[in-house]
């Protein structure tokens, strides 16, 4: 068993069950399991014409899924792609059906078409008024005298369900589904069959090859093509069905077969725009899954000219969350960039004493490289050392364009320079440190808060902390020990850094996937970075 | 290639496009293509708090599905299970937001965290009000430090959404966020990998197997177990969240990671209300495909609790369609069966006169079995014959139990026993002619009318006509020349059933599918079982 299902004989009902829970009270069943499975609305007082549909399962959301105001009143589930039985359709008759009569909207295969035949004649023993409606939209086989019924059923529930919910009489809703019908092009195409329930799946369609003109069933399709992306697909269905389309603006309804992406059927959302009837088509209904066959990675294309009265019915608001909506199509709206994305360059400033001390920081981690690297291979790729002394490299040679004399604004350029010159996830998280010191200091905060500013904004954006084995069991105790000068810090950072040797257990960052007894004993290389560098400051601050 | 794309670079600006076509005028994009992918709403007037999500694509409808209003402000999309870059994220804040600030909500990857971290810091440094959320609802371990976000950052967006649109400010949006990120637990489960576009297929997940605990990008789950049925699967879904479950009622978001069939998901909906932790689920979000993993055949499950304040949230009116709505569980309303289900049975009467027509006719039939299952052969399988012969056997069995003396209860009685006896289409069409003619003899149409009204019936429902190599070949030019006598409907039954013979190609029923060199010279069965029927009826009509 590949799929998630219990036994294959209750599928349908408990399928159904699953879709009542979830539906809130808007949705009713039969009492009738296990042969008449019935979902019908809760809010029906048979005042106006009833529209029931149905046919084998395994084409969700149809046609349950369509049942609700605005659209189908009942829908009778057979099994996976079997017909209801009679009296299944019976029983839905009979339940919905008022004075104002019901519509039978029937897809044309000869199992539905029999048993819902047979249905409305026993009902209409009953003295019940029955019309019934055959779509047989696949333009597939042209030449075929009995076209199947595919996806463009929908558009039959909508328009007749838009009637009907307006409170026309039966004739006019019978009319109008007629017309509908009658209107209605659809073709599909996949690039695998589907897997029935119980049964092992048919491997017909092979890697590079597509099928056109597929049914909802998994039966083969008119012809194997080679497949050539999603724009070639596109236009092959465009080929069919412009031969069908009068001219005139369409409506199209781009159906999901089931296990075609939303990425997918984004993609061919946009080539059927792009495509030959493409500029005939004024409205959309979809991409979504609206007549699907069970797990089939295809779509199908429906048309039907668009004329006021139908893009009312189509546009009509309706209960059902599995209509997707019919909306306009045009041009992609394209909205200008924002200013801002360049970055303000600093105001390059003069200041000899920060100078030197940036250039001999800078080199201090660029004279660590070796050590640093091979901390690292310990417990990441053995790179921390290099990318340090590459970002310290860089900001030498940025030092004419930086504004050495005001530190709110170098805070920020030694940000921004490490955002562009320093790989990985080190130098984003030391952009944001410096970016954060400086915002902070911006708003007033001295040099040990904008520094204390920016290890916060580090740690939430970073999500590490205190004892997850990062630079932070460095960094924090050392500007916490900063008010009582460069020594204690350096000593503070030190014992930080060290401490990192007995973590065995990373809390963030790529030593997470390391093991412990590979972690033992190795101090951490953002740590020993940052200790390295403030024995540094401690060294100059003492010669100084 | 084994999808609906078209080059793998232009594949998520074709998707975007693709979906900004369909979705009317309510979302736009930037101008930033390739590298910037923002889709954001256009009817923003920055007077409110902004939400910005997004990450990388490959998870539709999140993040773009869900700009709207009530929802997302804009979405920043990365390529295919990339993060998007920060110039992308910026963009997105720099374009929506205005002095109420924004929030950023970030699913818990490392990527992500940083480069919408990095952007914030940038926006910052403009004078912007932006606050970052990191979801990491994912319960699969544990012990993981940094928990993975997953399909649990729906209930963030929805619930921070509700209050942005409500006029909240970004402390109140920010805690709330925040407050549905601590409460929620989510986990996955799957038959199957994802296929990433471009990339081979790895099959790792064996026949038989499911993976428990995966992430949405492919990564290898927690652990393999057995997969046995719906019901067993959730159970162990169940058991990961029940322990990080309070007491009280929770929500549920049921997310079907992309592949799973609606089918399925109803299925699994079923059995997550009858889980151990199904009594505390008072409310279902889905199922339906959220936080997708391309064409993953899983689904997860995402619990939070449920206070009024979140109830209100989730339910509050959204404009994305992708949202599915929030809804009450409860148990499945299930409404009586209608009467009418068993066929009023005939009151038997007695008309000897007509018990001995009867009975000859169906003898007549029984006497051809052999000679039509041999037409038969030509073009179906070989059963015509058998299958009358069996239903008039049956209806000579039937003769006391008939209102032979009423002949519009007797066509409604043979309607009925031929839909019980009779197997196949040709027993569902003899049923619909005779249930039909009845109806007319009812509404007061003589004997010719009445069986023109069931061939008419007949017609519309099996949708062959004249022509078309069928018993309506014989039985409507027998019908037509009835006023003349039996004699004349005789010799016209038989000169339209041997015409069936020149027909080659059927256009209705089975043999449409046998060539025409196939049929050719061979008369169709149904058409020669009603010549002999009338043929029969004039031979005694005669010797009257």
């Amino acid at each position: 068993m590949s799929q998630f299902i219990n036994a294959r004989d209750a599928l349908v009902t408990e399928a159904i069950d699953g879709t009542l829970r979830s539906a809130g009270d808007r949705l009713a069943r039969l009492d009738g399991y296990p042969h008449i499975r019935v979902v019908l609305r809760t809010d029906w007082d048979k005042s106006r014409v009833a529209l029931i549909s149905g046919g084998g399962s395994g084409h969700e959301p149809s046609h349950a899924g369509f049942v609700g105001q605005g659209m189908l009143t009942a829908a009778v589930c057979g099994d996976v792609f079997a017909s209801p039985s009679v009296d299944a359709v019976l029983a839905a008759i009979l339940s919905v059906t008022g004075k104002a009569g019901c519509l039978l909207i029937v897809k044309n295969y000869t199992g539905d078409r029999l048993n819902f035949g047979l249905a409305a004649e026993r009902a209409r023993a009953y003295g019940h008024d029955v019309s019934m409606v055959v779509v047989d939209d696949d333009v597939a086989l042209p030449d075929l005298p009995q076209a199947r019924g595919v996806a463009g059923t929908l558009f039959v529930h909508k328009i007749a369900g838009a009637l009907a919910e307006d409170g026309a009489d039966l004739g006019t809703v019978t009319a109008a589904a007629e017309k509908a019908i009658a209107g209605t092009g659809s073709i599909g195409m996949s690039l695998d069959t589907c897997t029935v329930p119980g049964s092992p799946k048919q491997n017909r369609i092979s890697e590079g090859k597509a099928e056109l003109g597929l049914g909802i069933h998994g039966e083969p399709g008119i012809e194997q093509v080679s497949f050539d992306g999603a724009a070639a697909a596109m236009a092959m269905v465009a080929d069919r069905l412009a031969p069908v389309m009068g001219d005139g603006p369409h409506v199209a309804l781009l159906n999901n077969l089931g296990g075609t992406t939303p990425l997918e059927m984004a993609v061919l959302a946009e080539e059927l725009v792009r495509s030959r009837i493409g500029g005939q088509i004024a409205m959309m209904i979809g991409p979504a899954p609206l007549m699907t066959s069970l797990d089939m990675q295809g779509f199908s294309v429906s048309v039907l000219p668009l004329d006021e009265a139908t893009k009312a019915a189509l546009c009509a608001p309706v209960a059902p969350l599995a209509w997707p909506s019919c909306a306009q199509v045009g041009d992609v709206r394209v909205l200008p960039l924002p200013d801002g994305l360049t970055p303000i360059q600093p105001m390059p400033s003069q200041n000899d004493r920060m100078a030197n001390f940036l250039i001999s920081c800078c080199e201090a981690l660029i004279g660590a490289e070796a050590d640093l690297n091979e901390l690292d291979a310990h417990s990441g790729d053995g790179d921390t050392g290099s990318t340090l002394a590459t970002a310290a490299r860089a900001l030498i040679d940025a030092r004419d364009r930086l504004p050495l004399a005001d530190l709110t604004q170098l805070y920020r350029a030694i940000g921004l320079e490490l955002s562009q010159t320093m790989g990985g996830s080190s130098g984003v998280l030391l952009a944001i440190f410096f970016a954060a010191a400086g915002d902070a200091s911006a708003n007033g905060l001295g040099t040990i808060g904008a520094l204390e500013a920016g290890l916060e904004r580090v740690q939430q954006v970073g999500g590490a902390g205190p004892g997850d084995r990062t630079m932070i069991d460095a960094l924090l105790p050392a500007l916490k020990a900063l008010p009582q000068g460069a020594r204690a810090a350096s000593r503070a950072a030190r014992e930080g850094a060290d401490a990192t040797a007995g973590l065995t257990r990373a809390g963030a960052g790529r030593a997470t996937y390391i093991a412990a007894d590979q972690l033992a004993g190795h101090v951490d290389p953002g740590a020993e970075a940052v200790a390295r560098l403030f024995e540094h400051i401690a060294a100059i601050s003492a010669s100084a």
